[in-house]
């Protein structure tokens, strides 16, 4: 019998799985280029050819008890130290190995950050849309997640509603930018007005409120859009990075938390969110992909196949009549539903072999993701079909 | 400001944190040779060979889509075969890939066991001495370990104690064979009459209480000793097995998990344990990891030098007059501390340049451990010290 925090969740994953095997069994009938699956947020460019030369030149000449071996839980020193660099070059901050610790990919970095700070009953606000694994995240720690509506004209941060619904429970803000699922980049703008009402906050409240920053996208921006660093605008920032999307790595589970000396009692913060990655099972960030991070960290997967993919679907569907923001990055396309319901719009464009999930799952009804991580091939293919589904719909 | 959970933790860990930069300054003021360091269970030994020739295989031939992809949270399907499989040849099962969870080492897989089955309140029962990290696994998910005094002749289980201590809401029995600390393997008999108790515990209480085994050792022991494979005992075993000692990779965090399709709620638990395995951040098991271990489980690590290890010591020590149990495996050595308090005795050894770790972290005090996962060398020149404090406390 399993726990009954857990039965909700597992009826949950089986609705997400059968839209899944669906898809399977679709391109099963249909032939798999008569498909257009948009569903899913995994990487189709390949990672950089540093990666693998990183692979061959570890396995061939480190140490392999230093190689495969345990170090701190923060992770080897040399790989902290050279995310630190990296970080200082492109962001002219000061950090050093001891502001950085290695992770499990992003996801397991956030649950470190609420592990550490999170008392029962504490809040964590977030603004919608938000990747839906967030309720799991702080529900592990027995947090409360507030949503902030979204603004669906710009799907900038609504900070109006943010500022009213702080309270003396609020621990953490997560934001995640370039967002998952809208691709909109928050502004600097949006950053300097919401470090204003936290540290307004913070006073009134006699409280400390960390900003924490779910960055897998930061690199996936097109054109000349700028994604502002964080800790530049807010004190109590701390910093999540995943190497899934940048060097198309998801699997290999490699990322990394900064936790900058700024920050309010760094050192306790800091000892937590280690005795945090040992307790929760992580132990530490897998120890060859450290290596290979720390020598591939000017680089990036191939983007203009992302970007060409953007354009050429935002192009076509807006041509078409449907109605959505521009992505300024990462590979979502964030799409107004023509008809109230997105989950039945959602099943009427199965019925054109289009896959792509309701905005409900994000906190954003009445929107549908569309996940442009695919070949270029499925994007010209499915224009047709968009053009059906807008045939009957809008 | 850290929440109140983590604030004990930061502390106990500090406290190793200190015990380990002591060894450091002592090794950088009497030469790292002569300081003799067994307080780290850190395997010493090279991994395989096959380890290296499949990551070199695998970088330069396999698709890097599928190599550092996204899989299901559970695993690559072909690596839970071959662990089922391997499993099956080895130990006459019947498992599929379906039995299988991969996961970032065993700490992870017995924090996805604990989330998937324990409401608040619920208890784990284990036998002292054990890892001194089930306290935190369990506490992660608010429940409560409920602990077997040791029984100091054998080190095998006490099981009258045992059957008195489980309740209404005793949810899992966790053991751990060959043992950390102690290196004692435990014997078909325990398990024979062990699950005879918790048969009719749960026909008593109208419960199910699942056996999780963590095996990091299971392939670590000496001479011709067998290690029971536990499932054939108990129908509703869990095993938690990693790759960490048996092919020295403890950095890259890779194990499985095995639920038996016999076990009580099969399909909901194993369910249940793939959505633990996502929304605690592991989300899937390091992917080109999985994929070397598929080719290695036939392979381990040289045992012989373990061996070698384990017999000069043992008879080093017992011929000093010191008394400890022979370990059938793993790489400790779990000593009678001459006077009742071992923290002070380790103090004394200190003093003699040998570092090891009392028993009272392990819910066994009177005792230390050694690990001997160490350079033979590092043995031979530690036993005239030894003898130094065999003079003076013995």
């Amino acid at each position: 019998m399993i726990c009954e925090k857990m039965v909700g969740l597992v009826k949950g994953s089986s609705a997400i799985r059968a839209m899944f095997e669906e898809g399977r069994k679709m391109a099963k009938i249909y032939g798999e280029e008569n498909v257009y699956d948009f569903s899913l947020g995994n990487p189709n460019v390949a990672p950089p050819n540093a990666v693998a030369e990183s692979v061959e030149d570890l396995i061939r000449n480190e140490d392999p008890m230093h190689l495969h071996g345990y170090m701190s839980n923060t992770g080897f020193e040399s790989t902290r130290k050279a995310v630190a660099d990296s970080l200082n070059k492109r962001f002219h901050t000061h950090y050093g190995p001891e502001n950085v610790i290695m992770t499990v990919g992003a996801a397991s970095g956030l649950n470190v950050v609420f592990r550490s700070l999170l008392n029962p009953g504490d809040e964590v606000i977030t603004f919608a849309p938000f990747f839906a694994e967030y309720r799991n995240y702080v529900a592990n720690y027995d947090g409360v997640l507030v949503e902030i509506s979204p603004d669906t004209e710009t799907f900038q941060p609504k900070l109006d509603e943010f500022a009213a619904k702080i309270t003396a429970r609020t621990r953490c803000v997560l934001v995640n930018s370039p967002n998952n699922p809208t691709g909109v980049v928050y502004s600097a703008q949006t950053y300097r007005k919401m470090a204003e009402i936290l540290n307004e906050k913070q006073k009134e409240f006699g409280t400390q409120i960390y900003l924490v920053t779910d960055e897998p996208y930061r690199e996936l921006v097109y054109g000349d859009v700028e994604v502002p660093f964080v800790p530049d605008f807010y004190q109590n920032t701390i910093v999540g990075y995943s190497f899934s999307k940048s060097l198309s790595l998801p699997g290999e589970r490699i990322g990394y938390l900064v936790i900058p000396s700024e920050v309010d009692d760094y050192e306790e913060v800091y000892a937590a969110m280690g005795v945090a990655n040992r307790i929760l099972g992580y132990v530490n960030a897998p120890s060859m992909f450290q290596l290979v991070v720390e020598r591939c960290l000017e680089e990036t997967t191939d983007l203009s196949y992302y970007e060409q993919n953007r354009n050429t679907l935002y192009d076509g569907l807006t041509k078409l009549g449907f109605t959505c923001i521009k992505p300024d990055g990462a590979f979502y396309l964030f799409m107004k539903s023509p008809i109230a319901d997105e989950k039945a719009f959602c099943e009427t464009a199965k019925k054109h072999h289009i896959l792509i999930v309701p905005g409900s799952g994000f906190g954003c009804p009445g929107y549908v993701r569309i996940a442009y991580c695919v070949s270029y091939e499925t994007i010209i293919n499915s224009l047709p079909a968009f053009e059906k589904l807008a045939a009957e719909t809008l």
